[in-house]
């Protein structure tokens, strides 16, 4: 199984051109694709083209509405909940922390919570949003249950991601984590390649340790028990509670404030359910702002510079691997595994859309080994 | 070496006494017993009695100055900038915290930073104080440097706990823990208690696994080297870097924000330069506050009778085990080991304190294997 590389403009035109055909604006088309490959461009392949196939399942089975439109149900001068009738996640939540952001230009401070919407991509999209107008902005989702509470057998809360955004130079403090050990994504991408899941990650059905990907997939889709380890592993000794902890504070700003759906009772009834929380903050209402973003790249500097453990050459800070992924992409082509060129044909297909156009001679592999479930 | 159960009454007095004595007033004394006796009754023995050495000494050096005055430097009405002055952590962080309810209780939400401070204590204290005021509270605080980033093998940033406290029936959701894998207040106990530290906590001076915890605070305290680990370990396969993430975030808030000392500059020329950051927000900013005080509840109870793991009796949330604590301790005491009683020894009589007053016939070992720095 090999990749491909394509270039921006490449996958760029494809996805507009796609999400325009399912009936969305050319605005929201636009929105949409550009979070998609903010993740690509990244390096995060887990939530970028080989998600695609995700959206477009979820978009012919009618759980994502593409005319749904975003309601305000309660606001402040500080804060708004939204009810997101089921539309398109990344459509709701740029809508959402647009909000934030309005808000922390006029009142220092802007919290956003949304129920009734769909997976939305990277968390630090929206958060990178807020950074762009020199906000902080920070951005949480919760998602399909995934994650085994410490010392559980069925999962209970998500992926629960939180992402941070902070104007710094030369490079943004990134920080964009799911509170699992690792995504479900990332199992997505091991399953697609047939590798085995790595120790500490995963657990099967009867709450004993996996590295059967296809295995510990299939039975979170069919809630037959089973899933990921919060940050921190499966008990108390290495900070599992802590690891749940974290994925609690993310459930608080989606689906406990917005009175939206708790990550073990998403995707039911033929609907996401999935709940978001958007915050954006002012630095400025601190004092001086450009001395606050000097003082923190200071601080990023000091920390790139501090000594290293020995057989490691860098230490890395948040966004800094970001910035050097886009650079190196945006040269050399964003890589798409042929697993998923696959669906992306299929894609084509269903839309009616000529996939050569795009791709030119290359064919994907007729034999594909993915038998995934995306819901 | 055992352990001494005494009453919350008699660790009061004596506290509240100890504190007056030092030249705090009786309010202010009262602050700083609160924030350290919660800490024993929700059973943090880390932070508790045990920590008590540590402010007489700070005390005595001068470090931690009685009589400063918290300075607000720059306010709006959702935010705050405080100078501690070099002040107890405790009292510094109550009137930061009472601040943050204050703006949250007009605005919804108020964010306060605090530069030039000392020690605090446990972040969940001032949490739980937004708590009891119906809102949701949020501290964390910076250390003196003992996490090693990601690859590095010196201390860059501090524990760098964070806290998060909101109302639910019949425990309050309450969760106050370290962004690294332990905290340095655990290092000090299984120092004291002369056991070895668990496989995965920290490193030596050259950046190897060590289980030595004499000699990694040693190391710190000299700042030669070595420290704890993050949340998910020493590297990015089990989420090491999301550990340091975590601990950024709470840089952010505390010392970035605040342009105050981050924490591997802190504890320098005979100041404790510890920063903290609060935030409450008021949950009625996103419609009815009470609902949501109910879903939350619910989730909490899904997630305790959820089914359990192999061999496990229960799963716990966060801030159910806080709440039996003290139950336990009121009734039969709090345990104080006694290398800790032969530091209330040596306060009493420093301060020219009774200790028999308190603590009747009781005598601490006059051996003691402790030989601990507590800067």
């Amino acid at each position: 199984m090999g990749y491909q590389y394509w270039s921006y403009e490449t996958l760029n035109k494809l996805c507009n051109d796609a999400f325009e055909k399912f009936g969305f604006s050319k605005e929201e088309a636009g929105i949409i694709t550009d979070v998609l490959l903010m993740s690509d461009l990244y390096g995060i392949e887990s939530h970028g083209m080989q998600r695609l196939v995700r959206y477009y399942k979820c978009i012919e089975k009618g759980m994502i509405k593409v005319d749904a439109q975003p309601e305000i149900l309660f606001e402040t001068p500080v804060s708004a909940v939204i009810d997101g009738h089921d539309g398109m996640g990344q459509v709701i939540g740029h809508k959402a922390m647009e909000m934030a952001i309005q808000k922390a230009k006029t009142t220092g401070i802007g919290v956003v919570t949304v129920r009734n919407s769909n997976h939305y991509g990277i968390a630090g999209y929206y958060a990178k949003m807020a950074c762009k107008e020199g906000l902080m902005g920070i951005s949480c989702t919760n998602t399909n249950a995934i994650m085994v509470p410490t010392y559980g057998r069925t999962a209970m809360l998500g992926t629960n991601p939180i992402a941070l955004a902070m104007p710094a130079e030369p490079y943004d403090f990134f920080f964009d984590a799911a509170t699992t050990v690792v995504t479900r994504g990332k199992l997505e991408v091991y399953n697609k390649l047939q590798k085995p899941l790595k120790d500490g990650w995963a657990v099967d059905k009867n709450g004993h340790p996996s590295n059967d990907a296809a295995d510990v997939l299939g039975n979170i889709s069919a809630k037959r028990g089973g899933g990921i380890m919060p940050l921190g592993g499966s008990t108390e000794e290495l900070g599992g509670h802590k690891g749940y902890g974290y994925a609690m504070l993310c459930e608080i700003f989606s689906s406990i404030l917005s009175l939206g759906t708790t990550s073990d009772k998403t995707g039911t009834g033929g609907r996401g359910l999935i709940c978001h929380g958007f915050m954006a903050i002012d630095p400025k209402i601190f004092g001086d702002a450009e001395a606050i973003k000097a003082h923190l790249s200071a601080y990023l500097k000091d920390l790139r510079e501090s000594p290293k453990a020995d057989g490691q050459e860098r230490i890395y800070t948040h966004g800094e691997k970001e910035v050097e992924a886009v650079a190196r992409m945006m040269k050399d082509g964003i890589p798409v595994n042929d697993n998923t060129m696959v669906e992306v044909l299929d894609l084509c297909n269903y839309l009616k859309m000529d996939f050569a156009s795009y791709f030119g001679d290359y064919q994907p592999p007729v034999e594909t080994s993915f038998k995934g479930n995306f819901y």
